[in-house]
């Protein structure tokens, strides 16, 4: 198609494999039926790899999707979307980053960045408008992610980057793709972008993203800062960063999984607390958000930053900076692995970072480790002499550097996340590993928030919280329209995580911050969409190329083997009610997911294995997919 | 609006208490929300009809909305939606009807009728194109539907009609509307005609329906014609008209409802036929269809016409020429009060079309009269004299007659149907009492057919076969993209019976018949829609204002103050298995019921209660009724 408003009607296609660059047409009908973002890669990746193929083969792609809104100057519309097959989970990849290189790339004049094919040699992609060049990443591959930023910095001023760590050349299947200190954390694309021996991409780009109505979208826009300046959870974004609840996911919801999930709430960490006379834990940002900022380092755009970047000067840990740990982070490397001190878990944050490692797979695949080998079933020999105990930070980082480079019998054991971990070892250890389709979970207890544990099973790309988002109206009972949800009861759930889905898959098309949902909702969309397309396009609409999107991404499992049998629960979820604190006594039975699966699969229209049924397909106007892989009833 | 591609973009409103005449625009936004058809005709029910209002008082109006592609040419497109709120549900009513009436109303220049307030006197609705007047209906008042008819013949050449019999002038809350031997029949509309003295509405239009391409329709309707020319069912439907599966329904599935749902097959006609050398039963279209069919009065446009008109020359009835009866009516006139001789029920279809009376609802209502009279619950007092006992043919015609002129004991009894008389009787009559809501339930015996059970129950309008026409996909166990249905189980039944209604909701707003929908299903839409309208709608789109329309039904009941303890089902149907026959042993205890409530509900979005949520309703552009009585979860 033509460039018009919003798209540029162009798709970059670049095969490392023949080196061969071109530019094609985006279809014609994408825009009104996909909308952007992840709704075109979502689309794109089931159409072009194939069922079986390897993640890490020739055949898997990387699909870059900037947003609908990126470039656009709407608030917080900032999010690019690499879609790939997960080398993770064997089935649909999706990792979200705030990425400069998004919107550089829409600035370049592409809606959608293919990448196929593998070198043979490390490579670095530079997209520079209409010059696009595939160039040996001499004296890149080994580098950090750091490191790799700081040399483009000076070989390629200006650009907006995106770069692997040791972890994505070492194939590591929780391995991250860092865009200038923001991660596509999820599901493995560092390991994706290793195998084609790809370390970064570097764009720059000099147009103007086409807008059909900009006057309109100016207006708008300016409307939309003054509610965002005025909204109460801007504040505490901007002072505290996304780990501002953390406190009371710990005190008032005991839902904050620490000790590999044997814990509800840090208990030792309060402990501490008490006895130093201390308000505050130390994980908590109204501790270490005041004593440590030294700036902010926002996505571009962002009108609500949550960004917190540090500096420690720590005595153990030397000095660094970096933005300073997300709550799923302080999870990760904090309660999970019951470390509370807060200059270990920000260096474990900035090490994952500079090695490519996804924070929440890593941290919960060591908390694994600390467990196995507190119960003796792993020895000081597999973990090479560490003393890999709970709290032990210490030997926490020195775990990670052996995962990052396989190095080891820890490393060896560790580097592809919990699920391969627990398979490696054996010996009744799968029962305390902590994964959905074997992707680690994020920081949010679900045997307490049960309609956010059935958004776990049901998960396209596995345990994560940001598929759905429904943790927030689970935990408040309330949001938006929502009212009334009783995250203590596991019945009523399906309709309620479905509908979450289908719009978050808006805010993913579009690009927009997850964070801003209790602004944007769902009514902010179409006067935005309209000002930026042209395209009128109402909530009900909207809905149907979110559910769309959702079926998509669903159908692409499906033909990967994927059934019910996938929409799972850890053992430990399942069986092991949590043990003390708030929401004590909890925990999700199998008959207690398996009645939500069957409320879920009605919400959706899928058949009672987990199979969008035909009827749904065609009636989401998927008629080809129905034909592929849609069920009877 | 103006007028464009198939809408006047014209309402007449008629104020029988004022006496006011008066044409409105069509709001400008109804045709790409709501379509046509009973979508105009639900969305102004709502809007106009308060809660509380008297059904039978001032406040009610019936809306007579022709479906969208009424008038157009397009094969089957005859049907004409007359909304109302029910007299004898209470809650949401609508009729559908192959009314000439709405053909002429359409040719007219409306695209809707809307009739308030009520007159004083019987009067007359007469309109010509713009020419609009309310007369005395001397002389009409008292008469038959057919004497009406032939009455409007002489004296409005040319004019299709709309009679009520002496049921709706006595408001019968089971009266019908007829329409030139067509019959809008079900939920009393004819009690709301009654209730506003308007004895007929007669219409001659002269001008051509707008359409938006037609070349293009003209070509659709050649390649339609050709379609329902070649398939099978249509060949079935002219030779035995709908009636053609009683025997299937009866031997196959043991579905056929007898003795007030006593039985699940007829089982003494077979036995009489078995006795006479006979193959079919009397009830069987193959064995009357043959005999007495002397012609065809098919809807308008009809190109699978089902109509059987047959010529009865009887000894105990006379001659008399009639419809043949419809498959429901077999049943309401034969299986379900036991009688099997073919002419009597003929002239039990033939009375009940002459007296204005719902053949179903009348059928069913004296089926609990002959039990309540078998089991001594009735006595002759209370029967006037008559010997109600199961078969007895005569005894029904007399009932018959009494019903629709509340006369004597057992008319005034009977004449609102079966709630209103078990509750009248008590004394456990309820408990064989047959309906939902308040209403009859048509020929299937859904303790064999499970989803049509949860279909019943959840039914705005009450126990019905065409709000979701379920009963062929359950029965068969596959339907279009559909299969693996199992109907003797009472699970995985939300989605389905939630997407059957939400398509056949598209059949009502463009007033398809919905025995085409094995031609057109769903994908047959969008291109017809498009030559007619202009608008390009897909598949995905239709199904939201489907979708849309049943949510609006549901809130007029929610407002109404229905609710889940409403989506139930007569005491027989949960605790009474069939007896014998291919579905012994089935029912739909409360538990099954319950199971499927909640699937259902899921599939909609509804709240446990059955209470569409705010969320829903805003996701279907409808944030003004999401305010009205959304629900919270």
């Amino acid at each position: 198609m033509e460039a018009k408003g919003g798209y540029w009607g162009r798709i970059l296609r670049v095969n490392l494999t023949t080196k061969d660059v071109r530019v094609e047409p985006l279809p014609e009908y994408f825009p009104r039926k996909y909308l952007g973002g992840v709704g075109f890669g979502t689309r794109v990746l089931y159409d072009e790899v194939p069922a079986g193929a390897d993640p890490l083969g020739e055949e898997n792609k990387m699909i870059i999707t900037p947003g609908l809104f990126v470039g656009t100057g709407i608030g917080t519309g900032s999010k690019t979307a690499f879609n790939f097959k997960s080398p993770l989970t064997g089935g649909y990849g999706r990792a979200m980053s705030g990425a400069k290189m998004g919107e550089e790339l829409k600035k370049a004049g592409y809606d959608m960045l293919i990448i196929e094919g593998r070198s043979e040699e490390p490579v670095l992609l530079v997209i520079e408008d209409d010059d696009v060049r595939i160039v040996p990443a001499d004296g890149y591959w080994g580098l950090t992610t750091g490191e790799a930023r700081a040399k483009a910095k000076g070989e390629y001023p200006g650009f907006a980057t995106a770069f692997i760590g040791p972890a994505g050349e070492n194939l590591n299947l929780i391995a991250m793709i860092d865009t200038d200190e923001r991660q596509a954390g999820r599901g493995g694309p560092g390991a994706v972008l290793g195998s084609k021996k790809l370390k970064g991409i570097l764009v720059r780009g000099s147009k103007k993203v086409p807008i059909a109505n900009p006057e309109k979208l100016r207006e708008l826009i300016k409307e939309w800062a003054l509610v965002f300046k005025n909204h109460p959870a801007t504040k505490a974004d901007m002072e505290y960063g996304s780990g501002e609840f953390l406190d009371w996911m710990n005190r008032e919801r005991g839902t904050f999984p620490v000790r590999n999930w044997q814990m509800g709430f840090f208990k030792k960490a309060y402990e501490r607390a008490k006895k130093e006379g201390r308000e505050h834990i130390e994980l908590d940002p109204y501790f270490w958000a005041p004593r440590y900022r030294v700036g902010r380092r926002p996505c571009p755009l962002c009108n609500k930053p949550c960004s917190q970047y540090i500096k420690v000067e720590s005595k153990k840990w030397g000095t660094f900076m970096t933005d300073g740990p997300e709550y799923e982070t302080l999870y990760s490397f904090g309660g999970v692995i019951e470390v509370d001190d807060f200059e270990t878990v920000a260096y474990l944050n900035y090490l994952a970072d500079q090695l490519g490692l996804d924070t929440i797979s890593a941290g919960v695949t060591i908390a694994w480790a600390m467990e196995a080998y507190e119960r003796g079933l792993l020895t000081k020999e597999d973990t090479d002499g560490l003393e890999l105990t709970f709290g032990n930070g210490d030997a926490a980082v020195e775990a990670l550097k052996k995962m990052a480079y396989r190095e080891g019998n820890l490393g060896k054991l560790l580097a592809d996340g919990v699920k391969r971990a627990s398979e490696r070892l054996g010996r009744g250890s799968e029962k305390f590993a902590l994964h959905v389709k074997g992707m680690e979970p994020p920081a949010y207890d679900v045997r307490g928030i049960k309609g956010m544990a059935l958004a776990f099973a049901v998960n396209v790309r596995g345990a994560d919280h940001l598929t759905s988002g429904a943790y927030g109206t689970e935990l408040v009972g309330k949001w938006w329209k929502f009212e009334g949800v009783d995250r203590t009861k596991g019945e009523n759930k399906g309709f309620e995580i479905a509908f979450h889905e289908n719009l978050m898959a808006i805010y993913d098309a579009t690009g927009t911050c997850k964070f801003s949902r209790h602004m944007y909702y769902l009514e902010g969309f179409p006067p935005l969409v309209e000002a930026v397309t042209g395209m009128n396009i109402g909530e009900a609409e909207l809905m149907v190329i979110g559910e769309r999107i959702m079926n998509v991404a669903r159908a692409f499992n499906v033909r990967e083997g994927f059934t019910r049998k996938d929409d799972n629960l850890p053992y430990r979820i399942m069986w092991e009610p949590i043990p003390e604190g708030p929401s004590k006594g909890l925990h999700v039975p199998p008959w207690e997911l398996d009645r939500m699966l069957d409320e879920y699969y009605q919400a959706r229209g899928w058949s009672r294995d987990g199979i969008p049924t035909k009827a749904k397909l065609v009636a989401l106007d998927l008629p080809d997919i129905a034909e592929d892989i849609g069920a009877g009833i």
